[in-house]
């Protein structure tokens, strides 16, 4: 078990969502499984005019944690605090310093401090350099660390300037980009699976695999989030952070160790290594990008994307993206990847499935490529791993049919255990564990990758399909795939196999 | 599904326990399943008197399928008929070639006709040779097939003797040699799982493979079969037939074909492959033998072998048999092999372990070698695969457990409709399908590789170790197995991990 030093946690746009919804109840669950340091307190920060009482109540741990008692709850509320940053800047930040300096010493935090913006983008940098102005990037005291919320950029040109902007004021070392998805359980477990064994890594490569697909699906539509959406869209929202991520990992050759950097090293690298599409026709053929249109799924009428509030009823903003690439190394030559993600389809799903090739050589009747073998690593819901195989149909002869190997991460026991990504994530920063945050140099690659599809469909030139609200996308995303093989429109359950539904 | 020919099957030894216990029933659930040709008989032949309804009665059918209609049940018994053949051979033969002919005529049997010898293996060459007087080996008017029984031989001599002399009346192609491990769908599953995948052959060798395991116990003691036991033994009885049949489908190279001769010289090049011991050094150094201990198991007294009935009480025949040994091949250098068979054992299983080693790197925190990856394959009972591997431990860091891929035979669903090994061998030779018989040249090989064994134990040099009746067997015999590793000591559910526990 690593140490929490003592620290003050400063959340800037603390009235938010997120701080009410995940970061409080991240830092309680924290409290209450003993993660946190011996002296600590939480600082919220926000425009909004609020005493700390109200700060308190506004997050309502006693409405979340009924099991607990109002004396256990109260004693970490009390390390709450909110100070409201609204007029003019200097004065603020000096008021907002003098509040930390006070926080500091009365809760013997001993001058380390992190600082989550949970805030828009545009306004990153200039909390950095007020914060430096004020002396607070300073290290020499105490370590100062700065979480960063995504969207990290809109583009390769924006997540540079941004980079460029917190590196005036903060070293590399002491961002932490979040990306929840790297937080999972079942993400991070990709690593293990892959390098903790010994029987996955001698197939993990061009000679066995015939191809990787990853399906990011969500059933719900854009919710309230549309105007939001309309303007980052499928590939902005999911693919050029969470997939590319998850992508990045399954790529990545095998770390010197288990290091952040080292491990953060070979993401770059893998990053690096996958094949930019520039050329228009490139682009027309190995991108689809769709919007679901109005349908009725199990009864009820659902809205299509353009007549969803907050979003242009002329958008041609993706609700579905599919992009097949190529990685050019000696481990991924010629296997294409397949990666989709989209809104309102048949239910909810994140997974990795990695094809297999057919054996070498026939000599059972096993000829149809369905039957071939596939590893699927759930990401959610119903974690867990799952192995298609051959195996001998009882009687006589030799005829094969499909068997499963699967593990489910609930058996690995008492789930009450596992921590949810934000308490992981914010208490590997609170340790200095940069491991599960994106570096500056990984965020760019993502983006010099995602920026030339983004700019090909800006152009207007590619097809906009629509799709049914409730189906597997449109029916063109079946042509993105070569060969026989056809995407494994995945069920509720990592073992129920809806098999490879024709698209309706 | 091939075509059954019509037939006549002439069982000898009919008045025997396996003919009432295995041989009928199993026929009657072919004639269930209708796997039976149109036109078929059975005649039982032994040396006792019978009529064909005291035979008929002796099966007791009726008292063995309570739900099915005494009408249909008779249906199938009017097929059943008994000739007695007790006094000289050439009358007995000619009554019972006289016999054949009438039920071959009457049935309109094609002149097909399989001899069943569930005989001892001494009358082998016997009756072969009174057919052939009598015409009965001749196919040019229908086929004709001798299925024998096991023991066959009881030493590499005795068997070369008995191959050559059915070999004088019968043709190899004629003669069908039952293993009835080989009837089991989980061993001829482990063809599929290694030919009909991709994913484990690649893994099938030297390079991935630390060592294999396989363990074959029984709970019982001799039971009634002391007088047979005690000129058997362990070795004789189980691993010169059953587990190197085992072996072989684990050690064998991919065959051309699914084709019966393609498999089974695959099968006889990898039991050639086996490293003969022939130096008493050797043969001390890799293999153990013992012998159940009177002992208390749950309360109740066990004898131990010696004071077994029938049983001599200096008998130095074992009940225990382990073998470590290596295959001289490209695939296996080096690999030990580890074969144990034994009676009085905690637990009544048979399975396969494929060890892998340890990954090549160790990136996380992984050193201890039963950690490492393997392959389970349960012979019986709780059929089934199940692998091993590291899992990622929730929380913090990279720290990894074991978690269980696997599959259950009972998952493929209904499982009334798998045959028993017996119904499967004897549709098998009715259909003229050797695939899962022993060829001549298989028996002797694993002769030739458990004589040198036998010899060395029967000079009576090598210790005999005691160990008491319902533990894994002496204490010794953990030593046999090289490096950290111990005998995986199995519980009656595959995935129930008793661990690797200290031999009491």
């Amino acid at each position: 078990m690593r140490k929490t030093e003592n620290q003050l946690l400063v959340i800037f746009g603390a009235s938010g969502d997120l701080t009410a919804r995940k970061l409080v109840p991240a830092l309680y669950k924290l409290y209450k499984d003993k993660h946190l340091p011996e002296h600590f307190a939480v600082l919220g920060v926000a425009r909004s005019f609020m005493t700390d009482e109200e700060f308190r109540k506004r997050v309502a741990l006693e409405s979340k944690y009924l099991d607990d008692s109002e004396e256990f709850i109260a004693a970490f509320s009390e390390k709450l605090f909110y100070e409201d940053l609204h007029k003019k800047y200097d004065v603020d930040y000096r008021e907002l310093n003098e509040r930390i300096q006070d926080l500091n010493t009365t809760y013997q935090c001993d001058n380390n401090i992190i600082f989550y913006l949970s805030t828009p983008p545009s306004l990153f940098e200039a909390i950095a350099k007020n914060l430096t102005a004020k002396g607070l990037n300073d290290e020499r005291l105490g370590w100062k660390r700065l979480i960063v919320e995504k969207p990290f950029g809109y583009s390769l040109e924006t997540a540079k300037s941004l980079n460029e902007g917190l590196h005036r004021y903060f070293k590399e070392s002491q961002i932490y980009r979040i990306d929840h998805y790297l937080g999972k359980e079942t993400v991070q477990n990709i690593l293990v699976t892959r390098f903790a064994n010994s029987i996955f890594e001698p197939l993990w490569n061009r000679d066995y695999i015939h191809h990787v697909e990853i399906t990011n699906a969500e059933s719900g539509g854009v919710e309230s989030r549309g105007g939001y959406y309309d303007k980052s869209g499928a590939l902005r929202d999911m693919f050029q952070s969470h997939l590319l991520q998850l992508v990045a990992l399954i790529v990545m050759e095998p770390p010197l160790s288990a290091n952040p950097e080292e491990i953060r090293n070979e993401k770059m690298k893998a990053l690096k290594s996958l094949r930019l599409m520039t050329d228009p026709k490139v682009l027309e053929k190995n991108t689809i990008r769709g919007q679901y249109l109005a349908s009725e799924i199990e009864g009820e009428k659902v809205k299509g994307y353009r007549e969803e509030v907050d979003v242009d009823p002329d958008s041609t903003t993706e609700t579905y993206a599919a992009v097949k690439f190529y990685v050019d190394n000696w481990r991924w030559a010629d296997v294409p990847f397949y990666v989709r993600t989209a809104k309102r389809m048949p239910t909810k799903v994140t997974e990795v499935v990695i094809h297999f090739k057919s054996p070498h050589h026939q000599i059972f009747k096993n000829s149809d490529m369905n039957k071939d073998n596939k590893l699927i690593i759930r990401i959610q819901p119903d974690e867990g791993i799952l192995v298609k195989f051959g195996v001998k149909v009882p009687g006589q002869g030799f005829a094969v049919e499909r068997g499963n190997l699967d593990f489910y991460y609930e058996s690995l026991g008492d789930e009450s255990h596992i921590m949810e990504a934000y308490e992981r994530l914010l208490l590997d920063a609170m340790q200095g564990d940069a491991t599960l945050y994106a570096r500056a140099d990984e965020v760019e690659a993502a983006w010099r990758f995602t920026d030339p599809i983004l700019d090909h469909w800006k152009k207007g030139d590619a097809k906009i399909y629509g799709y049914s609200a409730g189906v597997w996308g449109p029916q063109h995303a079946d042509e993105l795939i070569e060969g026989k093989s056809m995407w494994r429109n995945p069920c509720e359950n990592l073992a129920d196999d809806a098999g490879y539904c024709v698209i309706e």
